[in-house]
């Protein structure tokens, strides 16, 4: 994991303005930069940086023109973002590697169809009748239950639990201890106060280059299919109930939560702890402050929402400045009320 | 999992109006009827979507009069709902089928008994001198530690973790990765301002017909147990804290949260993402609203609290109405201001 | 599991007033003392239950002087709660045991190296080229990736997840489905509204005598690492973002949430449910209520923070109090104008 300024310049394409010899084993950002660190200039808000950064080099444009004296070795490239993040992908692959093979013990049920490229981790159960693509990786302990579909390049982590009948698209990460498909939270109540379970038959649809938390939960359809669609990103511990549907490209931050069959629409942005109701519809572009409780169907796209019960962000904070001034406005309230009893005396 | 009308009608001892060969593969709701589905028609404000449902046979009451052409074929039968409900049930255990035997390898403990009717899955890890009923279903990965005992068809699913001493009744389901008896959150504060750890000696009891979500975590008691009172339903992600005991027949939705101590009536529902603080006594019967905060001890029964500091839910809506209107609100007390100064000059 | 009360006394150096035939199996607070318990008085608080208790033995303080009959045994010590905290620890380790050994089948990768006094569960997998130090007890189906370091005497619990690269200092204990080190939630946005994935390259430090939750979930850092500091105590299902850093002795209560790149200072104590956002900073010695929504960063050492947005504790429960008569306010502005405008006329 260690390569000299000339390797890496050699790899990016770009010429050297300083040291070639200088080794480098890690990447960082530019005002983070130590020796042994290459970094990267491209918005030049962080120009002043370049003069005082500690890392070994720095990736900057081909035409970039310094305006002081520059202390670290430059690498000059045509794109320098684009090249930094050419580094970080080539980085990723070295640090977290790549996982080929099955490792014994692990469980894979009859009539499965597995594709080339397939990693199966120790202690990982994958049940019956599934049909798993190309490049799947199933690690060390994950659960995959009977009639589950896996599409190409998948990667399921440790721990992750995929319930029967689960159908997940191409290029999704699922992070450890993610669970997709255990049964909604339906209970018929009966006369004497107690609950009866209502059969929960329907399945979890997962489409194409989605990323799940680690330790979110996502329910089963009582019937149908509770649906993510392609480019969804749910962050940890995010909560998704039954008939739940989840438009394309939409982000949903930590520990937030959809009650049963609330649809989302396309690329929302959802902040953190938010709640939203049940049989609810949220159109898209919709943006939710973090902690925010969504009560009722929204008509209007693109609105950003903030508060419980939510209201218009702007709004929001408005109501919010007042809340802490309260207890002055009752006192003046009080002081009006004085003051007209008086007059009237 | 394909049958014919006429298998389906057969089965439920009804009467078919229309073609018995068609093929029946999943069960829908009338609204959501696709070809190769069945559905009901229980009650008749969903009356309209009879004549315009795709799915390819609909079960009705026997004197159901149509008030317009049917295209779908009826299978007719003394009660459309139970009907329907019988055919769920049988659905369900074809789709999520009734797993048995030991499967290897997994680990069963010495001194640990077990009824008849167990599946244990691969890699599953059972203790030492625990009591398993008759038809417990232990699914890959769980785990359940020393001197635990379960009752007769209780389930526990893949990686549930359960710890040592955890008693647990009959018919109980625990969904993927709930957690039950890690220890309660006990520090000592030190003169220094670091933490000593409390030992957390009790366990966690959790009575019949108790069914646990994904990722819900329970801690066992400092000393004494926590515990889950008969029928209680707790969705996904839910935190129970050490000593806490949950009344019978009570539901808590998603990411609701209870402190230390805290004793939650009977009958109560709970919204997800509430939280209530420590030691404090909520009674039976009552509502709280989703992320609802309830900070002291209520002593009214049935009450329906809302917001945080938790109220009741009908001053709580008030109290939001105007709260969205406070920038008005102090606007007109500024005016008022204004209006008194002016007539006293 | 059972002791005589002489036994028990014999242990703590204690004298016996009463019977010291009598059978102890269990611990129990005063208040809830059953026969075949022994519990302590120290907080004459409590000494009234002293006289009531069922307990079959109490310690007590050398000089303790009853002002009633007693009809429980009492053990003199010289300190009754130090007497009673030495009797938990040793209750802990017989009922919790110290597993020791390797159970199979199990994963140790290569180039791992471990100390002794190692336990490593059934089903447990640790990867390559790791460090594990001494008495470092790792339950069945945890998982422990490549390249991990672990102190001495610190426990992973079962089903802990702990990623590639991770640091873990000593005396540490991570309860069941615990998962460090998955990747931060950092997505570019791109023109189509779609999002690409930011490689996360960095990793997770977590330093001495530092407790995870069951289910608490810590994202790794972009670059760099998210610093755990010495001491630090995290309840159940928090959620720690990308590159967050907490602070020595600082608590933390179930499903609180920090978001990427805040820093927490040192000794404070927040609140379950509490959310943070990202790139924020809070001082050493804050107190967060529950519930509430950190938004900004906060200079000043020592404040109780409550609410969302946060304003100072005090400062929200006058608001908040306020909030509950918010109709009645509203009615007395009402009334003030109609008053108003009727002396106009």
């Amino acid at each position: 994991m260690e390569f000299t300024v000339k390797q890496i310049a050699g790899l990016l394409g770009g010429e050297i303005e300083g040291n070639g010899e200088l080794k480098i084993n890690q990447l960082a950002k530019i005002e983070e930069g130590k020796s042994g660190t290459i970094s990267f200039l491209s918005n030049l808000k962080y120009e002043a940086y370049l003069y005082t950064t500690e890392a070994s080099a720095v990736i900057v444009d081909k035409h970039f023109e310094a305006r002081k004296k520059v202390n670290t070795t430059l690498i000059r490239v045509e794109n320098s973002y684009t090249a930094f993040t050419q580094l970080l992908q080539q980085y990723e692959q070295i640090i977290k590697g790549t996982k080929q093979g099955i490792e014994q013990p692990s469980h894979l049920g009859e009539g499965t169809t597995t594709g080339e490229g397939l990693y199966l981790g120790a202690f990982a159960y994958v049940g019956n009748n599934g049909k798993i693509g190309k490049n799947v990786k199933i690690f060390p302990q994950a659960f995959v239950g009977d009639n589950v579909c896996i599409g190409d390049n998948t990667v399921i982590h440790s721990g992750v639990k995929i319930y029967n009948n689960t159908v997940i698209g191409k290029n999704c990460t699922f992070f450890a201890n993610a669970v997709i498909g255990s049964d909604g939270f339906g209970f018929a109540p009966q006369p004497d106060g107690s609950y009866k379970t209502i059969p929960q038959l329907g399945n979890v649809i997962i489409e194409d280059s989605v990323s799940i938390g680690a330790g979110t939960t996502i329910d089963c359809a009582t019937m149908g299919s509770t649906i993510i669609r392609e480019g969804v990103k749910l962050d940890n511990l995010v909560q998704v109930g039954h008939n739940v549907e989840i438009g394309k490209h939409t982000v949903i931050a930590a520990q937030a939560g959809i009650a049963g069959s609330t649809k989302i629409g396309e690329k929302c942005v959802i902040g953190g702890q938010a709640g939203f109701n049940g049989h609810i519809t949220v159109p898209n572009g919709t943006k939710v402050g973090g902690q925010a409780g969504i009560t009722k169907t929204w008509e209007q796209e693109g609105l950003s929402l903030n508060g419980t019960p939510a209201i218009e962000f702007k709004d929001s904070l408005r109501s919010a400045a007042i809340f802490r001034k309260l207890p002055q406005l009752e006192k003046r309230v009080n002081e009006l009320e004085k003051k007209i009893k008086d007059d009237k005396q």
